[in-house]
């Protein structure tokens, strides 16, 4: 592959470092309680997080309308949070909703989106993805768009092959900026970094952080960050300082995430920041997720205790 | 389970026979040609379809936004397309585009919606699933509703049980009407049958219609009949009549299907409509989805040919 002349590493508004794909509080009626969830993005900010990616997976992205995710954004902005500390996670199965949350995104300042592939329909041709994602960037057109590819085989079932990325970043050098990889699967995050290193490479999960940043990843982009951005960024933090701790730090975060990961992930984290925070409202998804069962919640917040987790002010 | 008391099956409104999942022309731009639309769904009304499915996966309903959806909707039912005759796909993977469209629908006379499961998130409960179908059906809140549940395993990649289909059927009797079944196992749609006496059972291929037929089914809802309605009623006429050309039709109508299933379903669709019609622009679908290869469109023209298969004014 033909390395494109411009890397895009260096410029100021793109992602590195720990990024949370925020949760999505809801209220009563499942709609998104905006003030939850901008609280606890500042939260996240505050206490390590270089960033938050908006309606990721964890974030029940695909599970609201377009213009629910609009709207939030909408407030998230008028709240002061750093457009530049805000991914935002716009990949939909109509072309048009894609290009249509990537316009909105990137028109208020947010240039960086987490783009899923269309995924209703299964075992498509890179061809069909490469005019999938050619379309959203020829339409949304704006030179300072940054797209990330999310690659998350287990959820969309379609996945990214190298060869598509390796096309797209071709095509649109100074566009295509990284990956999020979700693939939990460490060999494949590693071809990745070797293969793109023009690009940001995220893995999925903190347990990569530290060997990821050895071999060239940006950082990392993880479900758990929500609720132990301290803990992660410290692997981040000593690791870029060369500091001695990072190992331990790395296998303290690790810890958490093995306690958490026996758990449906979106359910058990909302779990534990109701818990932690004694917020119940917290615990809530929309269909067709659902909330951790009351024997599974308090598992999981004495297997948290046990370590000596809790979630700071 | 018991069987609900009140059966629906003999209600005006009730889909039942031959009905197709209509294909969305295009123009340039990828944007929906109603025109065109309308067109196609009074041939196929006027060539032997009892009734027409808007936005099913055939109609690459996926691949529109809701706005999209609802618009084309109001214009075919401006062309005087009796509601009756139209069941509109309103599954989305998130809620409160499910409801939307549902409502929209409902509200405009079209009370038979066929509504996949929300498909972004795998292995998800029954729980969960249930709670989704639910939450629509409550929240729409419309007696005269008809939801048929879309079973589509291989596209979705979210299976319906049979225990979540009884469930549902149970708590909402008088809106939980049938099934469209395009699981391809032909004794999965037999056992639907058995089990569910009560609820409208449609394989979504006419190779099960006669069989089908004779075990009860409703009828179909198959992708071919966009291009051989007339083929697919004299299947369902003869068997209604006990007419002994029944085992004929049906072998004629799968020697056509069986052409067709050797290429990807949409796109060879519209290839066929845009070349025995000569409108080539038929032939564009929108991404993922890509148009068959010049070589592919031409072998599959050549195969019907060899059946005498054509399609009239």
């Amino acid at each position: 592959m033909q390395i494109p002349e411009a890397t895009t590493r260096s410029e100021p508004a793109l992602a590195t470092g720990v990024w949370a794909p925020v949760l999505t509080p809801l209220d009563d009626a499942l709609a998104i309680d905006a003030h939850g969830a901008i609280a606890h993005m500042q939260w996240l900010l505050r206490h390590g997080c270089h960033g938050v990616v908006l309606f990721g997976t964890t974030g029940e992205g695909t599970s609201f309308s377009v213009e629910e995710r609009m709207a939030l954004l909408d407030d998230v902005l008028s709240a002061g949070v750093d457009p530049d500390r805000i991914m935002v996670g716009t990949g939909c199965c109509a072309l048009s909703d894609t290009v249509r949350l990537t316009s909105h995104a990137a028109e208020h300042g947010c240039k960086q989106v987490l783009v899923l592939p269309p995924f209703y329909y299964k075992s498509v041709s890179d061809e069909g993805l490469y005019r999938s994602y050619a379309a959203v960037i020829d339409r949304v057109a704006d030179d300072d768009l940054r797209l990330f590819f999310y690659h998350f085989p287990r959820q969309s079932a379609t996945p990214l092959s190298e060869a598509l990325i390796a096309r797209l970043s071709e095509r649109y050098p100074a566009i295509v900026a990284g990956v999020k990889d979700s693939s939990g699967v460490r060999e494949h995050a590693l071809t990745l970094m070797r293969q793109f290193p023009h690009l940001a490479i995220f893995p999925g999960s903190e347990t990569l952080l530290l060997e990821g940043l050895r071999q060239g990843a940006a950082g990392c982009i993880s479900a758990t960050a929500n609720v132990n951005p301290h803990g992660i960024r410290q692997v981040y933090d000593a690791c870029r300082r060369a500091d001695a701790s990072a190992d331990a730090a790395q296998r303290a975060a690790t810890d958490v995430r093995r306690v958490i990961e026996g758990h449906p992930m979106c359910a058990a984290l909302k779990s534990i920041v109701a818990r932690f925070r004694d917020e119940p409202g917290w615990a809530a998804v929309r269909p067709p997720l659902v909330p951790l069962a009351e024997s599974a919640a308090q598992a999981l917040q004495e297997g948290l205790e046990q370590l000596g987790f809790a979630l700071p002010d």
